[in-house]
């Protein structure tokens, strides 16, 4: 394809996004597509060039009823994946350069751009100072938590790990209410479920019980057991349960364990003054994650990375090859992100990220997290009054977690009806089980008449 | 952004892609600023949105002279890193949906489109039928050895991996030309350093000595180790080695040891049937990757993977909890990408592929590879002709590995000549302690006169 070619066609696709973007109310939420029903659509590839047409009419008859509309003002599912139209330029600009960042050296922009975001959001983000310098993009925090567990087991075993591997006496301490990722990237890091220890919550609030982490902690110390990493949530994904951050860091500092904090929903609140006591005493922190691409406004995938510790992550995930020697790297001036993350190469992802964020400007971001914020407790209030439904957890910024009064029976149809409708589509949670729809508010379209049909189609 | 602001300026960033691509080569291949020196130029982030013009402005002032461009046709350095503009366009309709693909109910189409293209390239590319329903787009290689690590690890312990982690005993096996990814997966398993065996190759062609091979598994199980892996490559990142496939295969075949294939940069020419020798023996893989990104037309990220085995894969990977339960998923009857993968959460990559492969069409594609693999071939036989260069190692497929007759300093001056020069870029590696130039020849813009070009240069 010509640079021509490109100018008309690129042109013609950006209408089909902001066609699709102006009708996507005009669809179902939730795709109503059967199982099989997209491949029997589909036809073999092709041995000629067939040009772009075909594809953007198999977009329009095979892919839109085959798709769930996350961009829908009626989402209301999951967590919110804002992938807002000033990041999807700037995300096309990033594969138009198509460049590689894993090296400072394969694209010095890539990197720069990148420590000056994680560095710049520190001060706007109001993040403890020890992250300066140590931030990072993540693909999701998925690999985020992954890289954490890495890098404290690293540190916990005196530097052995490298060479030496697990040695079976390392644990991990989550809640019962933590993503499951955390859970996966100890299976993956070769400790085995066996090795994570779920501690119990506040039955009320579902927040991490930090009594009962030191006493597991001491237990597992006596046991002979070497604790490695606790993962604290702030917003988990069920309820939005915050845990207390504070007295975790108590624990974790008299043993010397590694403290993650994964605000991969309700990080990007950090940058409104009024939620920062959400996030009281992160400066204990050794790393956190707070996902861009959930909530504020950056298409997936970008996950926001920091730690107080980079030599200590780079040392975990450093190798060098011949091939990848360069002067720059040897100079040490450097920062090389492949020694960062799982993978190797990188995209130049902070594209997007800058464009959300010189587009929106701190203040229009800020006012896209507060809207939420407020539809949410007007959701809240509409619930408070009613007779029918009840709030199941103490609500958090802009996830409501909701039930029927008169059983789980009653709450699933309800939930069944809504996302049958087409209008609106929300997932659900169990608590204490209890079954609850979370209605988690944040497609960059959802207006408060969208919240209000939501809540007449579950109140119905 | 409304749909509206976004076609008026989504047309300005297209624009300024066509730009940028019409003129790639007025740039200097190689970055020429020192460390420092973007992020020197950038402004803190604004507090009101300041549109997208002071974005597109930085861009040209800032980001292009701290770029190495890597779609520039003099780009022969590491591996190339196709981003046609098609895959760009099919990104772009990626980011334009919006969509979550980590389930297949969180949009079935970025499920069953990746399935179809997957399964289609089975044919097109002659693969083993084992392959068939085992296929997933990975981020890179990378990710593809480490799930493959894992899908290893928990057959091999029988099923206890799991919940017990990893015991110690368990080895995996690559050449001393394996990419260092291969290191990195067993280290961030949990095995560390120690378990990684680098088996001998031939001083001739750098491919991995099968003999030693069965001796060094050999001697293992008689000390109680597990083999657990061998990694075989289809062209290795230094010289383009290629493994025997067949005989390492025996050898897996007698010890129940997973092999997995890395043809990262060579695996796209199974394409064409007259490279297809290269991977004889690969239907006795149990895994195999290669990167649509590097030189399959396909801008990063998109690395191919396949398993014979998906369902062991998925019992590795695989974690559910309440909040991604849904009809679907229990149902059985789909695919839930999330648990083939690092991730939790997946873009829908396969746009950008099905638009490369639709644009294009298979024998564009092969067009593409077979224009390289010539244009290597005349090199070869101009350092052939030469009296001062010599070829290091057999040429594979496109990439070349040359160095001056009359010593690395010599070598080592004519790299630096002319990747000082702004006209061409190639790096280096390192052949049995002698210093050799990797041209590696991919750059969908790279014609003859450019290769002629670097020639004259090296030689000047």
């Amino acid at each position: 394809m010509k640079p021509e070619e490109f100018r008309r066609i690129g042109h013609e696709v950006v209408d089909w996004i902001a066609d699709y973007r102006a009708r996507v109310e005009e669809f179902p939420v939730r795709s109503q597509v059967e199982p099989g029903w997209v491949r029997g659509q589909l036809s073999a590839l092709p041995e000629r060039g067939e040009g772009f047409g075909p594809l953007l009419a198999d977009l329009d008859r095979v892919v839109l009823p085959g798709t769930t509309h996350w961009q829908h003002p009626g989402f209301f599912a999951y967590f919110p994946s804002n992938a807002s139209l000033p990041s999807v330029l700037g995300d096309l600009l990033s594969s138009g350069l198509g460049v590689q960042g894993m090296l400072w050296a394969t694209s010095p922009a890539a990197t720069e751009v990148e420590q000056h975001l994680m560095d710049e959001l520190v001060t706007a983000m109001d993040l403890p100072r020890s992250f300066l310098g140590g931030g990072v993009i993540q693909d999701t925090a998925s690999s985020a938590a992954l890289v954490a567990v890495l890098a404290a087991l690293h540190r916990s075993s005196g530097g052995t790990w490298r060479k030496s591997g697990v040695d079976g006496a390392e644990t991990v301490y989550v809640s019962s209410q933590t993503h499951s990722s955390l859970e996966r990237a100890a299976r993956l890091a070769g400790l085995g479920e066996r090795a994570v220890r779920a501690v119990p919550v506040s039955p009320s609030t579902l927040a991490m019980d930090a009594a009962a982490l030191a006493e597991r902690v001491r237990a597992d110390v006596a046991a002979g057991r070497r604790p490695v990493l606790v993962c604290a949530t702030v917003g988990t994904t069920g309820t939005g349960a915050v845990d207390p951050l504070r007295e975790i860091a108590d624990v974790c500092a008299e043993h010397g364990i590694w403290l993650h904090v994964d605000a991969a929903w309700a990080g990007p609140a950090a940058l409104c003054p009024e939620f920062r006591d959400l996030f009281d005493g992160l400066e204990r922190a050794d790393s956190f994650t707070a996902n861009a691409h959930k909530w504020m406004l950056t298409a997936f995938d970008l996950s926001l990375f920091w730690t107080a510790h980079p030599g200590v992550l780079v040392d975990a995930l450093a190798i060098l090859p011949e091939y990848l020697r360069n002067t720059a790297t040897e100079s040490g001036a450097v920062v090389d992100y492949r020694d960062w993350q799982i993978p190797l190469g990188r995209r130049f992802r902070a594209l997007k990220l800058w464009s959300v964020l010189r587009w929106y400007g701190l203040e229009g971001v800020r006012a896209h997290l507060r809207g939420h914020v407020e539809l949410a407790a007007l959701l809240e209030s509409w619930v408070g009054a009613s007779e029918d439904w009840e709030l199941v957890t103490p609500r958090t910024l802009s996830l409501v977690t909701i039930a029927r009064r008169d059983g789980d029976d009653a709450t699933r149809a309800a939930m069944d009806r809504v996302n049958g409708s087409g209008r609106a589509f929300v997932t659900h949670t169990a608590v204490d089980g209890r079954f609850a729809i979370r209605v988690a508010i944040g497609a960059e379209a959802t207006r408060e008449e969208h919240v209000r049909a939501l809540w007449e189609a579950l109140d119905a």
